[in-house]
């Protein structure tokens, strides 16, 4: 991502959700990173902690927490998000200190933002006139619909789309505010261009990890995935085909992938060796969470090689909410 | 469900994993509960810090935990689960302490557990008459199934037929093991139980704060629902009738209920008071989780007093995974 995004010369501000975790930042930074984006005040707040000044809160501005807010904005460049003429007029109310803002635009996974033709857009920059404390940075959108979107070449589709309606947009008031840029970013999309030429900063996260469900999409391979979660194995049922791990939605999350109605993908199953781990075991995969039990279907093959006390890998489904749930990292170089 | 324990001379052992909070765990003590369940070791040592002394791990026995039970057992009354040979003689090797050791059956949902008629149960019973540390308890099964029973009948069938295998399981053993107890607890099947005649000991403990998956099931009214995640309100959209709220997968959890393919059910949505929450608002819904962010369905005639900076209350669907999420509670009398 580091060589596309200079390629593009695109700013590289990778999204820390994915792993909220300073020893992760540390290695961005060897990368020459020096930006981040996170997804809460808390988390701006963490990597405040831990060295970083420059940072966008991607996700629409909590009103709640505008005195916290404040006083991160007056101890480096923050970076926050509005998609409404009300929040806009509250952050000019309580933020004193100099703050950046985005504008959230919805590119189409109709989450948060505003439609690229909202007369909204040109109501809220408006008040960027009147203010000297709060700086407009131009438009954000996240592009989420890309995982949903059936192969790379819809993928793309959506890509191409999106930066054509931000290059609009930033057209419409650059005159006016000549410094503003789009950031853009989904790991799907980012992953799959071979350069990430158009967009003025990217803020794609999950790739540092990657996950079960980035490769189903086709984001990676899978010795792409960074991350796995050991598991000890508690019980083995050799006639049901299946064996239990003190693994479960607590550990995990409840993210899955449906094969069908009937059948639940929640990871992949790998052994570990002494340099990590290697492919999937062909045919295991996890089939079923509960708070703390993981239900694994092994073939005979396999089985009968396992047995409770055995540690087992799982390859998670989405690996932002795993990390956010197991919080440590032991990191394999 | 101390009433109706009470009622069936049944010892209420109920489930921490729900809460994992002392404070709860004192509610409990009021009503004169001194012994209770947990799902992992970690749980147990935390009961443990906060004066519990009569503890039952259920969940298969981690054997990569064993010194650390050793441990625990050595310091109360402690019992753990296995369901196989190869575990009891590893437990055997291990503990030096008095531990109480159950075996798990499975009595119809497939997860964990040793099947009521499998040999195996009488070879695992063998290695009690060969020891004095290792207590055998009894049989414990978790009839989880219920979830997934369609009505009342269906659910108090699975009871019904559950007290009888264990009924039969005990009283092949009973000559040889005098104190030896049945086990038992799901919240759906406790919950519509009008009295808990037949097991020795119900395990039972989502009840504490029920959901909207128990109300679904059947187990609760809605108000009977005693836990809610107060989420601020970032964005308001009015012309797609929703709501942002800061409130998403790493707060709520990822379960939800699926009305139908398309439609997924994340939890109802209710406004607070000084006394608490009311009825949800009609029509309204959490339809949409990411990992920060909730979308929430607001009827036209609500969703034009909404705005950002408020407060929405959510009911989980899942409380239990919700409350290992959030951590911490504020406990409205």
């Amino acid at each position: 991502m580091v060589k596309k995004t200079t390629l593009g010369n695109t700013i590289l501000r990778p999204h820390a959700k994915t792993h909220q975790l300073s020893e992760i930042g540390e290695i961005y930074r060897e990368f020459g990173i020096d930006k981040i984006t996170v997804s809460s005040v808390s988390m701006a707040q963490y990597f405040a902690n831990n060295g970083w000044n420059n940072i966008t809160i991607a996700f629409p501005v909590n009103l709640t927490e505008l005195d916290l807010i404040n006083k991160l904005a007056g101890e480096m460049t923050l970076n926050i998000l509005v998609d409404s003429v009300f929040s806009i007029r509250k952050v000019i109310e309580i933020i004193d200190n100099k703050c950046g803002v985005f504008i959230e635009i919805d590119s189409g996974y109709h989450r948060s933002g505003l439609e690229p033709w909202d007369n909204e857009i040109s109501e809220i920059i408006s008040y960027f006139n009147d203010t000297s404390k709060l700086l407009f940075k131009g438009f954000l959108t996240h592009a989420g619909h890309t995982y949903n979107a059936k192969g790379k070449t819809a993928i793309m589709e959506i890509a191409k789309s999106t930066h054509k309606e931000m290059q609009v947009l930033k057209s419409e008031f650059i005159n006016i505010f000549p410094n503003i840029i789009s950031s853009y970013g989904d790991t799907p999309s980012c992953s799959m261009s071979d350069s990430l030429v158009g967009f003025d900063e990217i803020r794609a996260g999950n790739f540092v990890y990657y996950d079960v469900m980035q490769y189903h999409i086709g984001s990676c391979q899978l010795d792409d995935i960074a991350v796995s979660v050991a598991c000890p194995i508690v019980s083995v049922y050799r006639k049901r085909g299946q064996a239990i791990i003190y693994g479960g939605a607590v550990h995990l999350s409840k993210e899955f992938i449906a094969a069908d109605i009937e059948n639940k993908l929640y990871g992949y199953v790998v052994k570990y060796s002494d340099k990590g781990w290697g492919d999937p075991i062909p045919g295991a995969y996890l089939s079923s969470l509960s708070q703390e039990h993981g239900i694994v279907n092994i073939p005979e093959k396999h089985i009968k090689d396992i047995k409770p006390g055995d540690i087992l890998g799982i390859l998670p489904i989405h690996s932002c909410l795993t990390a956010n749930l197991l919080k440590e990292n032991y990191i394999i170089y």
